[in-house]
């Protein structure tokens, strides 16, 4: 099996660096894999990474877009307003683009609860159609695979759609279709909560289903016949089985980390982590602090943003909350990861997996973000420290962007084999 | 009851001008309506209706958005595509706006034929804040009544949204609130079929619900809910009386004529016209030319036609289409109504229920057109022949826009009602 043989040959090639580094014979024979591996600058591994496709494949930052005021044109500050991505700093960190996410939070799994959360996502991806309609010069709109380089020759941001949380389509699993249509190309189940269509890998209560749920079954046979690219992150792990086993192309985890590095629901084992990579899946690894280690307990932040949720639920004005926000994150400042740790859990993978199932999936506007990379300005550290680590461009085009776009075109590839077949 | 005694003093008016005129005074007495009433010139009539809030209630346009290589900027030809409306022409012809239509073709009532027209529905939505979006300086959306004199003042058309045949929300009435919020304020339950929601006027099995169905109730009181206002255009009359007795608010006929002057189902005769207009309702005048008058029959044409029908079924080319119609219209070339019988249907109704109740929906590319005036270019005819018949600035304010913008508020004020009640 190629995935599996890769992964090995990997494995050993790395393993050898590590003797040949051993022996000290390291800045000779590692340059034979990556030309000075050790000594990149941040300039070179920016300049290497400019000339990639490069994608995040969970952008939250559709929630900005329907803020009043918010402008993906400007350049923000996360310490002014707490966003991550605008076009300014996309092309400062040399990010094209991404999978653009349709979120909804978890609500109740009652008709109501399923039309106001399919209105919120239906909103949702004319927001992001809107975005890119409103700036043709700067974004385009990517629904096939090749899409994503086209677009980047064209000078221009790459605009994949994606959903978290499948909630939206309460029972009738017809609306997937309706999504597709508006561009959608990758779904999840489930968020923090199991919900109807399967069990989720935080929710307090335990398991519900013991992975997906008989509709979460059909979503996932939905998914296989539109060729849009299942997505196990916050899924349980029983799900994510369940989806490994059930879909007829392979699954993306489009922002989780590795259980190796730090035990939490949001991250992945090495055996599960296995089993996805031959199955042909993809990780893409997540950089939420509190998923990537244990952060020292703050109980006063905790409380004040309490507070905060209070003012959320009152319908304060979103400026009052951002004011509020900045006195507390000033007041009881967060602790963060550090950006080691986030590449802790992205070699790691990549030591297990190798890099053709192995990719980038920050949770940017999404509570993303660890020391010295609290926004997209900074994603060439994350280049430069692969190249120091002695993956080659060839690996790098393939984390940046090549192993989701893979996992795309074989979706797409099954659906249109379907239609072919039913003609 | 006002709008009564407005519609009785109207009659009186016009009454006394016939006497007038009868009498040889006519010249002199007339002026006292409007000035030199019987001799204004097109030039001076479309003066007066630039200065005019202009909108037509039944823009079927929409439907040429989502063809490809159809620009709503450039200048179009009907001879050439049998379009009817975009910018140039509208600036020609002096119209700011209208209501942009999501129309959908009646199909079956299951539930694959409900989820495919909801999608059509939705993407048609989409089209239209798209074309929005696209050319900000040239269109904005509408949702409230004041907005359209707002968007006139910024030197913008104006674009509320319409839904001809609310066959797309299936049996789940919750979509009406989707397609609000995506901006649509009107909405007719029926299309040339009976569907789920009532009886059509043209449907040829004749009435199967006997009105509004079960459903179709629950339309007219989600419509009241969200502040639509509700369209009795190619509704069945039993249908039309069904929504007029249940709506909290005055329904529209977005796009409808009149049996006294020719008797088709979709014209309402004076009875149900009166009915119409005590209840608060407008109708607003349809210019299809067959529904107009009896026009001599065509069986060449009806063949040739059938032929067209049959390459849109095998999925034939845009283009090929059209270099096919235009071949079928230059051999049996339409025989259209003429403009003097559209104003015979406009002059009826305002003569039987005065000008606060009668509007323009001319169907502009779906299907309206008569003799002299086939797309919105020449719309300054109807404004220079009302003129000649003594209508006033005043009224036509009315006409052009005041009467459907007062249904709006009311819609929306009995909407905003319920929920100030509510809280």
């Amino acid at each position: 099996m190629t995935n599996k043989t890769n992964t090995k040959l990997y494995q050993l090639n790395k393993a050898m660096i590590g003797v040949v580094v051993a022996l000290g014979l390291g800045t000779t024979m590692v340059s034979s894999v990556t030309q000075a591996a050790d000594t990149i600058s941040l300039e070179e591994a920016e300049a290497i990474q400019r000339k990639l496709v490069t994608l995040d494949t969970h952008l939250d930052t559709p929630a900005h877009l329907v803020r009043p005021g918010f402008d993906i044109m400007e350049r923000h500050t996360y310490g002014h307003d707490f966003s991550q991505v605008d076009v300014p700093r996309m092309q400062e960190g040399a990010l094209d683009g991404g999978f653009w996410v349709l979120y909804t939070p978890q609500g109740p799994l009652t008709t109501e609860g399923y039309q106001q959360s399919r209105d919120t996502a239906l909103l949702r991806a004319l927001a992001v159609r809107t975005m890119v309609t409103e700036h043709p010069e700067t974004f385009a709109l990517a629904l096939e695979p090749d899409d994503a380089s086209e677009i980047k020759k064209a000078g221009k941001h790459i605009v994949y759609m994606s959903m978290e949380n499948s909630y939206p389509l309460g029972t009738d699993m017809s609306l997937l279709e309706t999504f597709y249509k508006f561009g959608l190309r990758m779904a999840g189940p489930v968020h923090f909560k199991n919900n109807q269509l399967g069990d989720s890998s935080t929710d307090p209560e335990g398991v519900k289903w013991g992975g997906l749920s008989p509709l979460g079954e059909t979503f996932v046979s939905e998914a296989n016949r539109l060729g849009i690219v299942l997505d196990g992150s916050h899924a349980h792990d029983e799900t994510v089985k369940d989806m490994i086993k059930l879909s007829k192309t392979p699954i993306i985890l489009s922002h989780t980390g590795v259980k190796a590095i730090y035990d939490h629901p949001r991250n992945i084992d090495d055996d599960l982590l296995k089993q996805l990579a031959e199955s042909g899946g993809v990780i893409q690894m997540n950089a939420y602090s509190d998923y990537l280690t244990a952060l020292p307990e703050n109980p006063e932040r905790k409380e004040a943003y309490k507070g905060l949720m209070a003012m959320v639920k009152q319908g304060a004005d979103h400026k009052d909350l951002l004011e509020k926000r900045r006195e507390i994150e000033h007041e009881h400042p967060a602790v963060k990861a550090s950006f080691d740790v986030y590449m802790k859990h992205f070699l790691h993978a990549l030591e297990i997996v190798g890099p053709k199932h192995v990719g980038i999936g920050a949770d940017w506007d999404g509570g993303g973000g660890v020391d010295d990379m609290m926004d997209v300005v900074n994603l060439p550290m994350i280049t430069q420290r692969l190249l120091e680590e002695g993956y080659t461009k060839e690996d790098l085009a393939d984390i940046w962007s090549g192993n989701a776009l893979r996992l795309l075109k074989q979706a797409q590839g099954y659906a249109a084999s379907l239609k072919s077949a039913s003609k």
